[in-house]
Parts: C-alpha cells; structure tokens; sequence
C-alpha cells in the first residue's frame, strides 16, 4: 500500500471563506468517493496554530504506484488540482505501509 | 481523534546517507513505540520525485489536543525534534478526525 500525503497552504491574502476555497473543500471533500483507487480518504482543515502549520492535508491510500498514478491522472482529481491552483500552494510525500 | 502530519525536507546539500539523518530517521522510527498517547504512528521516507515532494513524514494519531500536546512535550520527542533541526526544516497539518 502507499499513502499518499499533501499539505496545502493558502496563498498570502486568501481566507478560508473566499468562495475560490469554499469550491476546492467541497471538491476534494468528495474526491475520495470519486476514484476508484482510493482505499482510504481523509481531506481536512488543519486546527493547529503553529507558525510552520499548513492549512489542509489529504491523507490517502491506494493500493501501489499503478493506482496512484491512475488517481492522478483522475479527471476529478486533476479538475480539483486544476482549483487549488488558483490560491494555495502545496507539498507531498508518497511513502509504502 | 487528532491526525498529526509533519512533512519533512532536508536541507540544501544533505543526503540521506548523512550520519545525522540516519540518527534522526532512527530516533523518529522508534518514536511511536516509545510515547504513550500515540495511538497509530507511520514514520517513512517520501519515494515520490515530484519537484514539491518532501523527503520524509511522520503520520500520527493520537486522543485529543491534550494528548498532542503530551506528545509535543515528551522528551524523546524534543530529542528527536533537536536531531531533526540539524539538518531539516518541516511543515505541519493536525486534524480532527
């Protein structure tokens, strides 16, 4: 299995009630139950107040390298990707479990 | 419960056979066993090569706030912390979950 994590941070300037984030919760809310390689979900807010705090995480699972590009190449992912774009930047790591 | 993710890049110059990140890689490895309130706990080594791929990540749960901030306090994870500031920057998501 391999978990897939990313952390969002908000563009300087952006809130977390500009409709552009309301949009791009709701999609990555829902993205889990959209692709079938997705084994486990987990989308949320980040409650910390740590100065080095992102402000979302994905915390996901699939199955093997396979499905984790198949869940990229995903047109819901990619039409949620293509979202954040607008207004937040991010990091990754992939890691076997 | 509270997910505790922490993304991990090593410094410009350092390589992962470096003897402080293979003392720092060891030290996170036994840390879930080592502190009581950490219910679930993957520490790994990022395999993806993704321009905004961090390098390692912690991926944690514990109880609640109190139990995260037990966690935070507990010397071996200030041991590890210490190792880890050597060599590393890091970002951080906490989430209810």
């Amino acid at each position: 299995m391999i978990r897939h994590l990313v952390l969002f941070k908000l563009n300087e300037g952006v809130s977390h009630d500009d409709p552009r984030v309301s949009a791009g919760v709701a999609a990555f809310t829902a993205l889990g139950g959209r692709v079938p390689e997705v084994e486990s979900w987990e989308f949320a807010r980040n409650l910390s107040d740590r100065s080095n705090a992102y402000d979302y995480a994905i915390n996901a699972a699939v199955a093997d390298r396979d499905a984790l590009r198949r869940y990229a190449d995903h047109p819901d992912h990619q039409a949620g990707v293509a979202l954040w774009r607008e207004f937040a930047t991010w990091v990754i790591a992939d890691y076997e479990f």
